[in-house]
């Protein structure tokens, strides 16, 4: 785990270096100041991480992915600018968000530009055999990335949501980004149909599996460890997996109560998450959830049998495990 | 001129009727029901018009470039959709906006979809000889529009903006995207170099001149043929290509003192509109508007010279007229 580690600082600091070099905060300073503000806020650079060791496990030369690996953290911040305007966040990465830095209109022309210099991005792969397919499965990601928020909106006003309808919507909204990610190091490297369907089909799960721990981590997560406050998805009305969950489950009259007030009010009041946990408990939701987890993060592993051993693949193994020890 | 308004009508009617075909109302409903309500909302379809006729003139066969033109007119309904967000404009071609029928956050989205489903439509030419000129000239457009937004924004609490950074502002803000029109028409077409800076040329000079004249129409326009409050760009602070000459030009004390109110107070209210006019008429900017759109559209006919003669080259000078009988 040590190597991984040591890669993992190593192939970040050099996305970093290009994203410095990159972005500059050049005129018209009212979106490529925020433009930068935005890219240079930190984050882990999963994604970018991600494309690299996908060119990587094809190839052997990760850093012909590095546009490619850029245009996807731009995508990603694009969608964090605009999201943020969506929820009325007002931090995130312990910094005021761009549009409560600046004001909405900005944080809107912001994003929309990010959008542009992503595709610019990646007109340096304009002499790639496989050009063409690395546009459409970005243009794809954009697209189903947007979907996935709207369906996330819906999902508030939604009584009903299926486990199935919650599943497609984490596809779009987590899994999706990572599938991008994944394919185009895939096609960078220029892999075969089978290696494009190995690297997609194993960022699906690994998405898939990040989301389902995600709404574990919220309510069972240390405090300070999780960055956040406990049970906010609670306070927010999220339909998460958990509370899907629970509402099948439920037999008890005061829990099956509970639960209905969740949906009803859309969300409890910071007094309940208690009692919400404990309904969470008593069903077996978050061993369920735990295990649901696990079983995608297999599949993850499952799905990478066509790719050929060494240093890449290696490494993308290592990143379902480290993203495995994540407490909860 | 008959002949051009009868195949402006029927090539707007193949437009319409593609339009009509590709965005259904499908789900998430959140973004595709604003995305449909904003697209067939109507507008002239100059811009579809331009790329399918500049195909026209290259090739003799406008109906290849339909998705380019579409994708075209999606960027500029994408860049109207967030507009109306910054610019707090209930209303859009007499129908509410899309921020103000939904949400904000509706309309944020269903903009950002837009932008995917463009590049989604220029997918169709990934095995035409021009494709990654296309996805090129597309993303420059992109990228240049939201850069004129953000300098006619920056605008707003500049106290000095001189005429070049205004023409640059309208280039990128107007000019841009008509310029994207032409250019991708012409790539579909598979333009030699020349008759693509030819199309290019011609695009600039028209856009140039079409926002000249817009901004003389907000001040001298006829109340009902305008369909919008005469003198809202002096309401709004807008410094247009009007207020920039008088500063330069006005002498007497009370017309220098009226046009740095307008500045200080980034605009002047109702009660002034008729001063403001009549300081324009006494130095003579309503000429000097009108004689630089005249200007700009001279050298639109003459940036044609390259492109063979034939009914598309004809539709294009026609367009110029057309323009060029707007009342003011």
């Amino acid at each position: 785990m040590k190597d991984f580690d040591k890669i993992f600082t190593q192939i970040t600091e050099e996305t970093e270096k290009s994203i410095n070099e990159l972005f500059l905060p050049i005129p018209p300073l009212s979106i490529y100041e925020p433009f930068h503000y935005a890219i240079t806020a930190g984050g882990k650079r999963i994604r970018p991480f991600l494309t690299l060791i996908a060119a990587g496990a094809i190839s052997g030369k990760p850093y012909l992915a590095m546009d490619a690996a850029i245009a996807i953290e731009v995508l990603h911040n694009f969608t964090l600018v605009h999201d943020d305007i969506m929820d009325e966040s007002p931090f995130r990465r312990g910094k005021p968000t761009v549009y409560k830095k600046w004001n909405e209109p900005v944080a809107i022309l912001t994003g929309d530009v990010m959008v542009g210099w992503a595709y610019k991005l990646l007109n340096n792969y304009s002499s790639h055999p496989r050009y063409a397919e690395i546009i459409k499965s970005f243009t794809d990601g954009l697209i189903e990335v947007c979907e996935g928020q709207a369906y996330d909106m819906d999902f508030n006003t939604m009584q009903d949501v299926s486990e199935e309808d919650y599943i497609n919507m984490i596809d779009k909204k987590t899994a999706k980004i990572l599938q991008t990610c994944s394919i185009l190091g895939g096609l960078v490297g220029d892999c075969s149909n089978d290696e494009l369907k190995a690297l997609s089909d194993y960022a699906y799960n690994l998405g898939i599996a990040f989301q389902l721990q995600d709404d574990l981590l919220d309510i069972s997560a240390e405090q300070e460890k999780l960055g956040k406050k406990i049970g906010q998805d609670i306070l927010e009305g999220k339909k998460t997996f958990l509370i899907i969950n629970a509402k099948l489950k439920a037999t008890e009259p005061e829990d099956v109560k509970l639960i209905e007030e969740f949906y009803q009010n859309h969300g409890l009041s910071e007094d309940y998450i208690p009692s919400m946990r404990h309904v969470f408990r008593k069903y077996g939701i978050l061993e369920q959830t735990a295990q649901k987890a696990e079983d995608y993060l297999q599949l993850a592993i499952k799905s990478l049998s066509g790719i050929k051993e060494g240093l890449y693949k290696d490494l993308l193994i290592r990143l379902i495990e480290k993203m495995n020890k994540r407490n909860y």
